[in-house]
């Protein structure tokens, strides 16, 4: 369905060539300062035509809130909002819409419906996302504001360019074995998750931080775009000031919210938290992440590394959370492709119309908006527990040693 | 929370040393044969003890059904079903119990609650996951009965050991160009895919198909558990005869479900499915999966690659569905580490008891359980929406080659 | 929150002086034709200053779809909708404003979001209804379409003003006994339920189908309008042509969905179904609805009565389904009454503006709109079930007296 | 489906005659003592066998704890409990069970699945309501620890004997106008709901707390079991102490949570909250319960009469909570019935065994369960919100006299 969230939900409408898309964002805090443009910066981030690297559609997408605000201060109840679609014509049909893009959604939604929107991407259009970025900084905006959370993503790799993580491999022993083990990520990068900010992301049209790695990711989009073809990549992002204790045990574990929240995005097919599959082939005493007292002689622990990407059992441990996800090359190209037509009829097809030729830049600000809807939900379903429990008798079966300071009632997080 | 899917439903229950762990099933379809069997055999394959590559705890695990089948089918309500615990003893707490173990769910469970079970790891313990396999193992039945699903999952990877799956890497032509992109699968890797089965999978210990790679896995689990350390490793799962059109656009695509699914596995940290990481780095015109006729006739289509893993705009095409998990080295180990108690007072941890050095072969049918339980529930919300549309009058606003066939009232799916 | 549904859904956003009010729908089935009009002709229904019995506000609620539709026809993807308000601006405060209305939700609200909306209803505001109906339109055009289903409310009374259903009590054995037991309704009155249409229902402006009592009804409103007060009623819909087999057991029980439903509608605050509060007096052999061969040979079987309402057991027995929901009198009236202003200061409220001496006129297409949301949903998990259950080899467990007839793949209903 | 609430959530499985009937309970808050005895007293009210009164079946219904809970004390994770079913064999078919009982779930059921349980009333059977007891006795000890909540249900009526309750009717006028309008209730009854408890409702097996009334209920029930029939009933339900601001508004208000609650208890028909359907035919003015500043000096609103039943614009306003459910007569009665087989063959039936001529007495513990279930969801939802709103800045944009006192952050309620 076209809902996400518990606590903090969002609903989405819209195809690509109807009156509008939008949504309604549920669950808001009542008594939030909140006006467009608190939303209308992450939708300029996500718009098509805001270089030569991207589509050169130049829709304004401005965003108009309908409810839910008044004053300037949220009133808790739900915020409805949409932007109007510039072009809201069906079209009529050409050959080209005779066959489905390969590796588009083309033909599942019509396996899934029966029928379809006759042009453009239908509900499968990347203007859905618009709804999804406009809900997320909402959340952000209460994130930041309550709890100082920080949410950065950034392009990692754009093709087989990619931004150094990963410390070179000390040569080989010939049996791959543990003594050779590397860590997975430079101190260099390490420190990059630790201080990269929005303005830094955006110095560059490509949204890739390291400055080197960013002009030759150019090269290689213009060289796609040239080509009439696309070309994938990966946007890794770190949430930083996470409150400690967010996500549930099982089912609905954070990194499991994450990774929902993030292959949800149109064009993604893989992500990994921390140290991901490379951490897979680091033996378990060198990939643990240690204890150590929490500076400041409040309490509570800190851990000397973080390979665990800020979770451990599924719940947040107050360490930065990062992660990485793949975005394959866009499906929709306008050099020939052999495939078929609908009915089968085999044929050529070399896609009308102007497209992005990679999409990662663009889609910064939406894997922002998804990590920080995961957040705004778990925290709130966190935010009960705590204030449940507050209210009972404190019990005591624990050793001394592990019971943790009273809480505050107010969950500091 | 404990409960996992909208209308094939399961919600688990159980710590590592209270009464039992168990698990109550929804929405099952009456008239499914069902016995403890079908559901004792996936838990087999999962329990500790089966091997000296895993833990040496001989746990039985017999699963008792409680309710929803009579004369051995199933009545259409819930099936409660439940395995008892050996030692359900909250046991006295010694000194190692003062240490939260590294990346372990220790810490976090008690920010969360307050409050954590005196030993192992309580509802983090990987006995959780009996729920899960037993509750896969009757939408698996259900799945291949009704479609013909075939579910297989396989060690791909322990450490740096891998199953070979990529294509030598051509010569560089110094520029990393797109004209030196191969295929991210071998023909022999993509066969494996298209023929591996259970029985193959269960002739090695280590469950890797592969068996020169099976022999170097053995010898590199053997290595970590003499060294009292532990070692990660990735699971591969393939889904054969999936019926098109399963999972929802926007956020309940089929792979956002998937990696949900996967990441709330205990020790995941990582997910792709079809080309996955890799794939981003291929060029579009490359990576498409052209459109072909079905064969057979009765119409349809196909795809000449499958790149995109089965699912295209977060829907199945019909398609074999492949994914990749990644499982980190578990945190459990018998090593001493360097670390720090719950108060902050540093010293030194050696995890006491037996533990798995390795989890990935006794992931394999968590894995399967787990693909089943998404699979199911997309199913059944599809079946219920082509159900619904069947009943309506046919209208035609598409062009006539991309009608479909009138639907079979029975969702042939 | 504001979602209403698990498979037909739809959530709703909008105050009573924000920009607009609207909704979306999710999970409507594909193909299905759909224009403004069947949306509006129920919004216009609901719409105040229909007459001079209900608010004198002339508001347009002229409904705008914004996705969902193309060529009039559904795509299966969420229907955005909106209806403009005409007064948009948070208005001054007076010193009326300085009083929470009695029994109205203007403290309530302040209660639970410490914030409210300056002026009217905000989120409570009967404006909210608009979502509901609109939906409602739509769900009503499909159980039409596919499955002939109809829905009428009308007004069954208004303050003491009844419509006539209750057999004349017979004289009492002064011991209260069942032998003086009589039937619930009289079979004038059953008839009414089995002919009753919103043709009939909408000739008067009480939507009172009994003229003599439609007569009393217009008086009574009218007295209360000019004596500056306000009063209840009760408003009865009957569903016919419902499939069997709707509604779940236990928790999701059809007639629970229902009472859900309609106590979510404002100012309602009673529900019964069938025979209700006053079957609970009627002794079980005379209470019972006997089973009988259904006409027509085709099998199955109906009840000679229907005391039930057409739910047994939770599900939906094919029998009519019938219930009453009862409106408490408006709270808001602008006759002088003495209370406390929001910091417990005494004084005199005499509400400003227009209101609704009765809602009850207005509220029919509601509860409409509101069973049929119910009906939709219902159906919509049961068909999942019937087809699930088809694709099985049909098992007998039964005695074969009890086996229905093999299932036509496609749900009759 | 089989579960029930958001946040706290209870999942029921199990027939009549399997092996046991249980549930897992999710969401309680961690660090509360809980003991197998605060469950017990619960379902021992609940149970068959405790006076000639209901049915003479003794089963013990020993309630055994399953996990979530370690010295006495919640673990914050799932609680599976589950009470074995003395009988447990499906039994031979006899020409009873060939006649699906009148007004019972038996055809409903199988036309839901096309199967059915042999023998009982399967999943319909009134030992599903075992695990709604055993939840809703959780949450009572929460809900009483940390709010204070009291909840008593009692029997306010069997067949036509009813509690005093309603002044009598003034002389008529004649033209059933509002000026003749009296009160819904009278003071003594008032009375009884502000003090009513457990005890008083335990001394008579009736559980009617009125020594007279109850006295000619017992005649009454025992007139029907004399006579091989069924009498049905209502249930009355009072909650004090309830924190202001539960419930949400639009489609989850809290008394729409509770009717869906009651009316999914087995053999329900009816429910009205506060005034009810009477409450329909009195004016405004006079229906409209008055503010007036709270006892105590520290700030907020009382009000002088309580009409609205502790609820206004869907949300709880601090007053009482009361509401009436509607039981019908029990459709199985061992007097003969004329009606069809399954087949349609018409017949006589009897039922056969033992049944309770009346379930209103063992009713009360499980309306009290369920509407413990309602509170305990509703305040998680609200504390999640006030936690949120409260780590915002203070906005004003209220008048002085609006602005409510700064929340203390634990949320008092």
């Amino acid at each position: 369905m076209s809902t996400f969230g518990t606590l903090f939900r969002v609903t989405t409408y819209g195809e690509s060539h109807c009156a509008s898309v939008g949504c309604i964002v549920d669950g808001v805090p009542p008594g939030l300062r909140l006006t467009d443009a608190d939303i209308q910066v992450q939708l300029s981030r996500r718009r098509p035509g805001q270089s030569n690297l991207t589509t050169p559609r130049d829709e304004k997408d401005l965003v108009r809130l309908q409810s839910g605000i008044e004053h300037g201060v949220t009133l808790g109840t739900p915020i409805g909002l949409l932007v109007q679609n510039q072009d809201q014509r069906p079209h009529d049909y050409s050959e080209t819409d005779f066959y489905p893009r390969p590796s588009h959604a083309d033909w599942t939604y019509l396996q899934k419906y029966g029928i379809k929107a006759s042009s453009g991407g239908g509900r499968s259009s990347a203007r859905e996302t618009i709804g999804r970025v406009a809900a997320g900084a909402i959340a952000e905006k209460y994130l930041k504001e309550a709890h100082g959370v920080e949410i950065v993503a950034f392009v990692s790799s754009v093709g087989k360019i990619h931004i150094p993580t990963t410390p070179p491999t000390p040569p080989s022993n010939g049996d791959e074995d543990e003594d050779a083990a590397t860590d997975v990520f430079t101190p260099e990068y390490l420190h990059l998750l630790k201080t990269i900010t929005r303005e830094i992301v955006d110095k560059d049209l490509t949204r890739c931080p390291h400055a080197e790695t960013a002009e030759k990711m150019t090269q290689r989009i213009i060289r796609a775009k040239e080509s009439h073809d696309s070309i994938g990549g990966t946007v890794t992002c770190v949430i930083r000031n996470v409150p400690s204790g967010l996500g549930e045990p099982v089912f609905d574990k954070l990194e499991a919210h994450l990774a929902h929240a993030m292959l949800s995005i149109p064009a993604t097919k893989a992500f990994e938290v921390g140290s991901g599959f490379k951490g897979t082939e680091v033996p378990g005493s060198r990939h643990n992440d240690a204890f150590i007292a929490r500076e400041g002689g409040a309490g509570g622990l800190a851990t000397t590394t973080n390979w665990s990407g800020g979770i451990q059992g599924g719940i947040s441990n107050g360490q930065d959370i990062y992660f990485k996800v793949g975005f394959k090359s866009p499906a929709t190209i306008s050099k020939e492709q052999a495939t078929a037509q609908y009915d089968g009829t085999p044929g050529t097809l070399a896609a009308r119309g102007r497209h992005d030729p990679c999409v990662v830049p663009r889609a910064v600000p939406i894997v922002e908006a998804m990590a920080a809807l995961v957040l705004m939900d778990q925290l709130f379903i966190q935010n009960s527990r705590v204030a449940a429990a507050t209210l009972l008798p404190r019990v005591n079966t624990l050793p001394p040693s592990m019971v943790l300071p009273p809480r505050t009632p107010a969950p500091e997080q």
